[in-house]
């Protein structure tokens, strides 16, 4: 248990993501005493209790019939499974308003991400100080990423600037990218990504309104 | 087929998002004579070129044997299943760089989405112009989301206030809502929702750069 989480690596994506969630609910969730039940995470999830249970049961026996789970303990174990019981150093290319908001966001150092590095190609950005970071030119990008010991890009430029920063992400390094332009990347199969492709999020949501006013319709 | 979809709503969440996809790519697919191959489509995507091709067999007669899809019809096709083959009115909540960035993004117009109206609180916003849109006091939400005719809303306030701007557009009529702050809001069940959890997303990468780092070691 010290090194390999208990599912050593059979936590399925789906599982992952509702662990996320607990995770993100489970102060919401704090009782007295410092427990949270199945019933309270499954309500603010909007999945089944028995969903709860049994994802949670993975993580060992940290819950007591009646009394729920102790919320510090679920924590740390929801955390060392997701791999993120440790800090992530990440950087961002590309300086615009996203990266500015990203940089401003508290949420992801309080889940143990810290952005070390801000890079931008074009000169008139690099060198000023941005949140407190100075822009970097993307040249640099290698051996920054060498330097600051960063696992993770986070790519906020336009479409037609992503693959190349991207690649360049791949050459420094990096074993995982974020992406926000809205297109798919091609990377090589041991760099891990997640796409965060906004217009395709509007488009869920506006197909679920659709469909809800086609069902009131019929 | 004027005003239903083909599928008539029994299409899953799971098939729109890779329709959603598959939107995406057509662009990047097309060849000679317009027209793109479900293999093609599968791997831009990443799913097999059956799925593909059952996935597209709900929207009708659109591909042809060893020619492949229409790709102006299969975009039309899609964009009408998803229901976004019009404009959807988008408001704005919280005029801070995420907004700007928002604003900023040329993906949505080209999907079918505009930004009509950005809200703050803050006296010290309401007035400014942000991106040639003037920032309207939240309190005048509702009036304006009728004089708009906005459908659908985005939340991009501190954790804090993200509720009590989503009671408010709930309030104002507006059917969806998308969140980007790192809290799971409670809507009605007539609203639908999509959260954009950034925390989240980074969580998952690092879980699976994680998890592709212990299976190289085993």
């Amino acid at each position: 248990m010290n090194e390999i989480p208990p599912s050593d690596g059979r936590v399925s994506n789906a599982t992952s993501q509702r662990m996320s969630q607990y995770l993100r609910c489970i102060g919401a969730a704090v009782r007295a005493g410092g427990t949270v039940s199945s019933s309270e995470l499954a309500e603010l999830v909007g999945v089944s209790a028995a969903q709860v249970r049994r994802d949670l049961a993975a993580l060992g026996h940290l819950g007591q019939r009646g009394v729920g789970y102790d919320a510090a303990a679920l924590t740390a174990a929801i955390r060392k499974t997701l791999g993120i019981d440790r800090m992530w150093k990440v950087v961002v290319a590309g300086a615009g308003n996203l990266a500015r908001a990203l940089l401003r966001y508290r949420g992801f150092a309080d889940q143990g991400f810290e952005i070390v590095g801000l890079f931008d190609a074009d000169p008139g950005k690099v060198g000023t100080i941005i949140e407190g970071l100075k822009v970097q030119n993307i040249a640099q990008l290698r051996e920054s990423v060498a330097n600051l010991g960063a696992e993770l890009g986070v790519v906020s430029v336009p479409s037609d600037a992503a693959q190349a920063v991207a690649d360049q992400m791949v050459a420094a390094g990096l074993k995982g990218v974020m992406n926000f332009a809205p297109v798919l990347l091609r990377l090589p199969s041991h760099v891990r990504s997640v796409t965060v492709d906004l217009a395709s999020q509007l488009e869920q949501l506006a197909f679920a309104v659709h469909f809800a006013a086609l069902a009131d319709r019929s």
